[in-house]
């Protein structure tokens, strides 16, 4: 192997007559008799070499043998192409290389599948394959798109004297929050570590150390049943700061997102950004992360309903529930009732008992099958309030109010897709604002915490901590962009009471706080500074960027939706004497059928 | 709070007259009756705040209450010091700060030690308490330092266009290497996940993959017993390129370690790095990382004493073994006989059986115990041959040539330490190449890799890998600097006829090959280019550069010799639910005393 000289993608006109030594692989080769021509790739482009009558025959010969996805070295000299042969939809295609030395550095046999075309394939084969799939060129640029975004964020941190910092992966099980993976100690006969959620814990106590500024581009870890857009292992960027006020790091997280969207995407976006509380988010969007691109907000029309001659309304709003509805504009021509009551299976989903809708067919007029419920002033009255207009649909749901945001938060994003509302190339960023710090687990019997228990309560909310949890609003901050949630921060207590009363909202013990939390109470006590942070998702923020709506495809190596890598087979049997140094043994639970055929 | 206007550390004569908000901690607070003075600290260093009698009582009374690690928010005025009161030991001596308002932000009880000074203290409570040990300055200089070390790599790899990749964490356990950490799949019963020993697998994929350069600061993992020098969670720099030979990938390591040490060191390191082959290394160093700031090489002697009269050097050549020393000059005055004698005991630890000396006692006169055993010339021989003189003494390792080299190997190193022969502030980098491929493993019986697997045989020895594998010589490389092993690589095979003839040697059957590598057999089978790649071990470059002996603080949350983490008591114990869903049980083995009770 020679020196490279250049690489494909650098070359330009400037080099013409210039001797080169280029190396990278045959993307195509097209034989004509006697000439070759040969498009050689690298990770910067490509460039047509070609192989004539000038060349040696032994050259000549090896050409013939190179195929698709050879990797070769070749040396010769830039020619500016003729006229006709100019091909402009490459960067290097005015000039080409006439090669008189040429090297097959390895071969290969035939692919499974072509790398050089973005055919649609089995997810499982591109997994498997992945080395493979990875040199297709939409997963080149999302893998380099992904380097460039970590590239800036650790610049902009810099910038603002940031310091990175490692925290460990061996840490401690916690029962708060999702599953542990664990990772049996052999030294500690019995004992366990797990590999971290979040940083969260630590970078809290790097706060109390006094470095201010800390962020670690993370990998966390979440055993959780798995969802399309979940991952065991994903990678968070991971902020925390004293001294600094949520304003101030909203600000700061701003103009990051800013600067990363003009960089990456050549989009201005303006701030500051809109904020919405939890409560107005939901009550607008039905999500704690709407998408606000469209409208199509939700109305609350339980006052006006709660009289009306429709029972399921009726009793909707008596037993402490709500009616909500939207107003999808000018579809009422493309769905046939048949359509629109097909919509029901949606809402079911969400819990509701059903979807109830009428269609606008007059100023003051609706149709539909619950219209005859409403007399004609309240037909009006329902226009009125959805300032809707014939053709336009109005959808309700009459249930708890948690149902009615799910049902009409997840229909508004539905029709919004199969209406073409969402302009592309839009970046629409809001801050959800004061969740709930603590929402009632009925199975469990207790608060949990929304968030985490570190985050803080609004302040004018603390006192409600004790009498009235539910109540009590949490000083955390959402980050949102088109209707996902890039992540989420807050700012954290940082008093050792106010924590110990947390954990006592939370329904800890002393000694289960003291057991699990003890050396985080003690840090508080030895001058802990005001401090909060947030996280963001890498890998969505990369989804996104790149315009992709699957999130394996900005992971170099993801694993399945069973938590499987299928390139390496793992995770795999051990042979039995590595348990015993752990002094673990596998007991297989009884599957399902035995245990039917036992009974 | 406030938002801060300031940090301590950028206070300068400039502000004189300004009125600033500062926010940190209590470094030290003296109370002078009217006047209390407080040493106010943030990351950026320190600044004296006055609180006299123009403040309000209020202030005062607040200020007389705080005591050292308060967490205080101070507004005030920037003035000159009067020329008596200016402190020219820290960098804002010669301005304090007239305090108007002080709010206490949180207070502080008792620290459990001083973190104001540098006192020497017991491990277990830094670590216990290393929230606050991290607070001191040399911690905190060094954590700054090793996000810096950081940086500066990311941004030189940067501009070489190395794009930063993340590979998995949760992958699959292979036999070779170390012991790996395992975890246990929830959802494949039985199955387990390794975290990774290093990227090797996953980067020389992303190879085949067309990504050309890539790096990643990588977490890395082994679960073997501990040594100072050792933690079952490290960080490596871990770097791979296609097309780019040894040279190439050496003289850009050498780049970036000059850089590295002239901005973080000011320290000027000429280039291009001394190469020595592994072999040179031994016989003159007796280290594969020697530290080459002194002389003190080792000479062979074999020849000369095969036929002296001294049974112990004679036996050692007859049984295959070698006669090996070193002069460690002028020290026979300030070692006694007794002295000499009792360093047997150190050589011991090396596998020796002892170790002799001679005192050099005139131009061609040794003395000492073995001195009769050498006629007249023979002991003028061996002045000679180490260039000795009076007051010299010479030492002697009569054995096996890996006992040899490791015997006198170590006490280079132990002299150069006890006589002060290395200058502070010298970086001696030097690359080791050539390594063994293969070495034999008694215990196994077969053949094991010196570095890995996929390490590539030096061209010239491929013929001899089935043959004769001792004679093999790797195509790798470690960089040593001041007889560290700052870290190593290697090229690496890139065909698939000699990566299976590499697990031939290693005595792996077709099948076993298969089973663990067969992804990368098969993906070296569709066009892989040449790669090769280095590792540096970030935790010891960042020791050595902080000029600190101990690796556990170049890290900010350590563990300790046996993987436990004081301060959150990592690994613990988990619920029998966890383990249940995980289906495994804890089979504790017997003690070792119930053991011997049964027998």
């Amino acid at each position: 192997m020679k020196l490279r000289t250049h690489t494909c993608g650098e070359l330009t006109e400037q080099q013409v007559g210039a001797r080169v030594t280029l190396q990278g692989w045959v993307k195509k080769r097209r034989d004509l008799g006697q000439v070759i021509f040969v498009d050689l790739r690298d990770r910067t482009g490509h460039i047509q070499v070609v192989f004539d009558s000038d060349v040696s025959e032994e050259a000549l010969k090896t050409a013939d043998q190179v195929r698709s996805e050879y990797v070769i070295e070749v040396s010769g000299t830039v020619v500016k192409r003729s006229e006709g042969t100019v091909n402009p939809k490459i960067a290097t295609g005015t000039i080409e290389i006439h090669v008189d030395e040429i090297t097959v550095l390895n071969a290969a046999k035939g692919l499974p599948f072509t790398v050089d075309e973005e055919s649609d394939l089995n997810e499982d084969v591109r997994l498997k394959y992945r080395y493979l799939d990875l040199r297709r060129q939409s997963m080149h640029d999302t893998m380099k798109l992904r380097s460039r975004v970590t590239k800036l964020i650790r610049d902009m941190l810099d910038e603002e004297e940031f310091m990175e910092m490692e925290t460990p992966m061996l840490t401690k099980s916690t029962p708060e929050g999702a599953r542990d993976y664990l990772v049996p100690s052999r030294v500690h006969e019995g004992s366990f570590y797990a590999l971290p959620q979040s940083p969260q814990l630590f970078k809290q106590l790097l706060m109390v150390s006094g470095f201010e500024r800390y962020y670690q581009i993370a990998r966390c870890f979440r055993d959780e049943d798995l969802r399309a857009d979940r991952q065991p292992e994903f990678t968070q960027v991971d902020i925390e700061a004293s001294f600094m006020g949520k304003d101030q790091l909203m600000a700061m997280m701003e103009s990051m997102m800013q600067r990363l969207v003009k960089e990456l995407a050549g989009v201005e976006v303006g701030g500051p950004f809109k904020r919405l509380t939890y409560d107005e988010a939901m009550n607008r969007y039905g999500s704690d992360k709407p998408d606000t691109r469209f409208g199509m907000e939700l109305h609350d029309i339980s006052e006006m309903v709660k009289d009306s001659g429709f029972k399921v309304f009726q009793s909707a709003v008596e037993n402490g529930g709500v009616v909500k509805g939207i107003n999808v504009k000018g579809i009422a021509d493309d769905y046939s009732r048949k359509d629109l009551d097909e919509l029901s299976t949606f809402a079911k989903v969400y819990g509701a008992k059903g979807l109830a809708w009428l269609k606008v067919t007059g100023p003051e007029e609706v149709k539909g099958p619950i219209a005859k419920f409403f007399e004609a002033p309240d037909q009006k009255a329902l226009i009125q309030e959805f300032d809707a207009e014939e053709g336009d649909v109005l959808f309700f749901a009459a249930d708890k109010i948690r149902v009615a945001w799910d049902v009409l938060g997840a229909l508004r994003t539905k029709f919004a897709k199969e209406r073409n509302l969402i302009e592309p190339g839009t970046y629409d960023f809001l801050w959800v604002t004061q969740f709930p710090l603590l929402s009632y687990d009925e199975e469990e019997g207790r608060y949990a915490a929304e968030h985490h228990p570190f985050t803080r309560p609004v302040e004018e909310d603390v006192d409600k901590l004790v009498e009235e949890p539910e109540k009590v609003r949490a000083e955390a901050y959402d980050l949102v962009l088109n209707g996902y949630e890039l992540g989420g921060g807050s700012q954290r207590i940082f008093e050792r009471e106010l924590q110990e009363q947390m954990f006592t909202a939370l329904g800890f013990s002393e000694e289960e706080a003291r057991a699990q939390f003890g050396f985080l109470l003690d840090a508080f006590e030895y001058g802990t500074p005001p401090h909060g942070g947030i996280a963001l998702g890498l890998d969505r923020l990369v989804m996104i960027l790149a315009g992709r709506s699957n999130l394996r495809d900005t992971i170099a190596f993801p694993k399945t939706a069973s938590a499987s890598c299928l390139l390496t087979n793992a995770p795999s049997e051990v042979e039995e004497a590595k348990l015993k140094e752990l002094s673990l043994k596998v007991e297989k639970k009884k599957k399902d059928k035995e245990e039917a055929k036992q009974q």
